[in-house]
């Protein structure tokens, strides 16, 4: 079994790389806390192959929330970031998507068309 | 009471923001869980603010390295990420220390005099 966790972000934003990691980093752990709650098997054996992590990116606030409902509708679990803290974009933004960690194919079907953020 | 992680990485490595991004996320989770089991009534009290998330830099491996020992000489819970799947950089190069979550001042004593990670 492959697993991944995939964190999606947006490349329309004018942030810093930084404060993009940032928000990477929220959503990978409210995700991951999500499905080590629902599936600790599954949580145990993505972290015993090294809990690989991937970031993609989109081009528009539309484009993530359309990753974020397909997400859902396949049940995979899935987190929304809106940052509160950020000085660069206004409170409640919404910035990334973290999905997973699940099987690699599950995930490839809501983001496999998707490209590496740079 | 207000309490933060701090995620620290490696400005010298020539690696691109998303790749950065995955690895602030390794420490990130790897940190938050190593609090977790030490400390639940901590890692409550940072969720519930809001889980505060900051990204330094530093300009070198030895500069990363001291940051990490300053972290475990101080008792605050800390880890060093060494990334396997990076195509970017050689497989086990040091990219980046999670600390904390952990109280504020406790976290500036390590982390003080850091720059942003932009």
């Amino acid at each position: 079994m492959r697993y991944k966790q995939v964190i999606v972000v947006r490349k329309d934003l004018k942030i810093s790389c930084g404060k993009m990691a940032a928000q990477v980093a929220h959503a990978s752990l409210e995700a991951a806390e999500l499905v080590k709650n629902r599936d600790h098997k599954l949580y145990r054996g993505w972290k015993q192959e090294g809990a690989k992590k991937v970031v993609l990116s989109v081009e528009s606030e539309g484009e993530l929330f359309e990753v974020y409902r397909r997400a859902q509708e396949l049940g995979i679990p899935s987190v929304l970031i809106r940052d509160a803290g950020l000085t660069e974009v206004p409170p409640g933004t919404p910035t990334a998507v973290g999905i997973g960690p699940d099987k690699e194919e599950r995930i490839d079907r809501v983001t496999g068309r998707l490209k590496l953020y740079k």
